[in-house]
């Protein structure tokens, strides 16, 4: 993984941020977030992945079901935000349209992805604070701005 | 719905508008876009619907031909804009793809769709007022920039 | 096509281009980055091809192998970046999903997408140079950062 910042006015940057082939795309904007201290981020990315894990949430169940991609796919889209947790820690929410080799598509919400060559993300900061709170009748920690 | 504005730089204001469950995001939008004032903007989502109507655009007919989406899906994207009519209403459209429980997407020109448990929405405004006329020969608004 | 600034921070200028039927986004989008001499800037567009080609990367071949779309699809998302190759010329990457009638999907790098009706794009510049060189191992040219 490599970034830039591209552009910044009034206390909000903008980074381009190139993940290498084998970067796994949640972990490696983890970090990302924690180094640059982002407090609340928009993501928007398009690349490839050699392989992925997306999930959809159960409506019954108030859980994510998990589906495995185990093939070389173009990521179509790759959109989201970054906010703070309760305890102050960089939470990534993305979901991902993948496109495979007949242009076919998958998509979910992304539990894991791994860049093949390549993925281009741009990180648009906010200098608010935006925190995400669990909220125990969804199973889920959602914005509360 | 919940609104903050997260960012201002030159006149561009940026919001996060987070919907509750329950709530149908075009009119929610509305409403939005005629409290704030907003006469051009783009939009970004990502979240999940209970249920949606989605549309394609028949070039023969010239005319929307109404895909209702009776299940709950997870919102991958939710891009387009906000720009004013002729009689200086805020007119929002909006194209969306959608999840399926096995990762299968529908998409189409989004008539409607309820946030189940949520959608996290962000309004980027621009100081510029865009605006849609009627074009009789499409059957449709375009944008004149 | 026409196109028109809507905002500008910093350095950043961000603009409405509008697509008539019959243009050529990738043609037309490079023409505009020329004229506007963007040498990094992101890219969001929705709206509707008559026609279009997606490609999906082979990992195995190293090569795009392009899938023809000879139908009216909406442009359901359509998101990437500009950038400059190693002699300043500006490159456009755009992946694609596109909406069939019945609301099935399809989606993958975009070769080429003619407008009808139109297409609404928004280009979002950065004042720095992004700049892709060829890497012979993957054979494509990757954003540098």
């Amino acid at each position: 993984m490599k970034a830039r910042q591209i552009h910044e006015a009034a206390g909000q940057r903008t980074f381009a941020v190139i993940m290498d082939a084998g970067d796994e795309v949640m972990a490696a904007l983890e970090e990302f977030a924690r180094t640059e201290k982002l407090s609340a981020a928009q993501v928007s990315a398009i690349g490839a992945f050699s392989r992925a894990t997306l999930a959809f949430w159960e409506r019954s169940t108030r859980e994510y079901r998990k589906i495995p991609v185990e093939e070389q796919t173009e990521v179509l889209s790759l959109l989201g935000d970054i906010a703070l947790t309760e305890d102050g820690q960089p939470k990534i929410h993305l979901h991902a349209v993948l496109g495979r080799a007949d242009a076919s598509t998958l998509g979910g919400h992304l539990m894991d992805g791994v860049a093949e060559p390549t993925l281009e993300v741009i990180v648009t900061e906010s200098p608010a604070h935006l925190r995400r709170v669990f909220d125990p009748d969804k199973g889920l920690a959602l914005i509360r701005p």
